[in-house]
């Protein structure tokens, strides 16, 4: 199982399961599509119960983000037109859920004039893991900037550089935009993807959808929605936003997103044991058991890799460490 | 949603359902496996929360039984080498579940010695729109039967021969063999399946399970597993069964499985409403609302081709009525 369908021990549920019930202040169930792929969609089915089976789109092969979201928005646009849609990563982590909320109904209203928006993450440390946007003027009054530069994971001299200058945001990867808007800059900059997902959303309904679907995603360009869509877009905003993003390595915080006064949380693929602990997180990725006994706000991190113990009020400084636990790009959590 | 999906409406479920408790005497959920298309996936995941999300297995695009059927038992066979394996269809009824029992477990004796074995239904009438197959001589006291010969959907004059003839058993898709076995006859019979599903198998549990999916799935054959497998192959048995076997049309015979003394079915896409309606079966296929006040052992059948009403002792009589309804030939209910 990916992380992202972990039970994180805490009471929330998986981190798909926290994307859910984040967004459920912004949008119904039946307007909620989750993309996902032949591997794990019978599980994201069954722990999003809620959604209409048919909201569960599955991708017959990974191409990455712009077939991925473009098939969204395009069965989305079927359906209704005038949708303005959301993207949103099933793995990451959001502290302040208010601040969130806020933020997409801003970058709502950004998107109502036809602007992709992307909503950028006010950076917290010379993060070298992420891409980053500059943003330009600010559009009218609104809580939305003109976005004038994507650029792709810098040094952390560049990074440090990007936290003095103030106008830089992470990217995280967070879309609103009309479904309408989104698959006209498609037709722009990538016309084979458009009439391929556009033949795909003519058949989504019938009884011709899988033979549709498996002749034409194998021709789909493989590609990201941020190289293949947004640089070249012609209206992109962003939406700065302070929403206590999940930040690589900080486990501190994943411990205080998680409430753990005085409890512990363990998760990865292996099992783990804990007796009379307190404020642990504790992460089994090796192919062993870990067991911790009596041990109180400790960072404890097993992968095939490494192992990696230190109190939670350090786990800051290891960031270095724990991005190598990262080398898959869609992770963007642990 | 397709017949397979839909809640009868009588407190056994959907006919996938009725499938899956049907074989529940026979096979864990652990090692229950279903094979289905990207469309469906979501909903039959929902409808048998008891099997692993892993069981259930997702073709990328439909390439007919042999690929389907072949990929179960390559990922049946790398789990478990000495498995021996079933294959049903979700969407039959049997109205005998003992003798159904009864029949596999012979069926799996047969297939011990590593031959495959077809579940050959006696036929209750001359039936045109079945594969037949004619048994030959008994494996010594085994309840099993070599198989001399597949035949195609016959006329209905040669229909009534077989009935006449008594060797000739409908062939109903129901096939018990050892994976091993299985896969032995792709080898021989169907290589490039017989690869492209080894190359699947052996990136199965791995990260790049579906990659090699897209890569592999689309280059393999589209072929059923009677012509392509069962028609060619070494050694094939039949183990002759009376099982009360779904009978296109037999709408009586339905509405008996359905244990419909006093009680009335619907189902179809289309809405209906029964009042006061005793011991009829409605079927509501059509793009609009059936209503039905009063009546008393009926049988309608509403499409957008054909309005059939009948009692339901002369549903036997207008099975001509409504195999027009299953142009589908991969349902073989309705």
């Amino acid at each position: 199982r990916p992380k992202f369908l972990l039970d994180l021990g805490v009471g929330a549920g998986t981190l798909i399961q926290m994307t859910r019930a984040r967004l459920a202040a912004l949008a119904a169930p039946e307007t909620t599509y989750v993309i996902t792929g032949t591997t794990h969609a019978a599980e994201v089915a069954r722990q999003l119960p809620e959604l209409p089976a048919a909201n569960v789109l599955i991708e017959p092969a990974p191409r990455n983000t712009a077939p991925a979201i473009g098939l969204a928005a395009a069965v989305i646009h079927r359906r209704d037109p005038d949708a303005i849609m959301g993207s949103f990563a099933a793995d990451h982590l959001v502290a302040d859920e208010p601040a969130f909320h806020a933020a997409v109904r801003a970058a709502i209203a950004a998107a109502g004039d036809g602007s992709l928006v992307t909503i950028g993450i006010s950076p917290t440390g010379p993060e070298t893991g992420y891409g980053y946007l500059r943003r330009g003027e600010r559009i009218g009054t609104s809580a939305a900037y003109r976005v004038e530069e994507f650029v792709e994971k810098p040094s952390y001299e560049i990074a440090e550089g990007y936290l003095r200058d103030g106008r830089y945001l992470w990217n995280a990867g967070m879309f609103v935009w009309r479904a309408a808007a989104f698959l006209e800059e498609l037709r722009r900059q990538l016309p084979d993807l458009h009439a391929g997902l556009m033949r795909i959303a003519a058949a989504w309904d019938g009884e011709d959808r899988e033979q549709v679907l498996a002749e034409v995603w194998p021709t789909l360009p493989t590609e990201t929605v941020d190289v293949g869509v947004m640089e070249g877009a012609r209206r992109v905003v962003t939406v700065p936003a302070d929403l206590g993003w999940n930040d690589i390595g900080d486990w501190d915080t994943l411990a205080g997103i998680l409430g753990t006064a005085g409890r512990s949380a363990t998760f990865g693929d292996s099992p783990a044991v804990t007796i009379d602990c307190d404020g642990s997180l504790i992460y089994a990725g090796a192919d062993r058991l870990v067991a911790a006994l009596g041990v109180r706000d400790l960072v404890i991190v097993d992968t095939a890799d490494a192992l990696l113990v230190c109190p939670r009020d350090r786990a800051q400084d290891v960031k270095k460490v724990i991005a190598n636990l990262c080398a898959d790009d869609r992770v963007n959590l642990l």
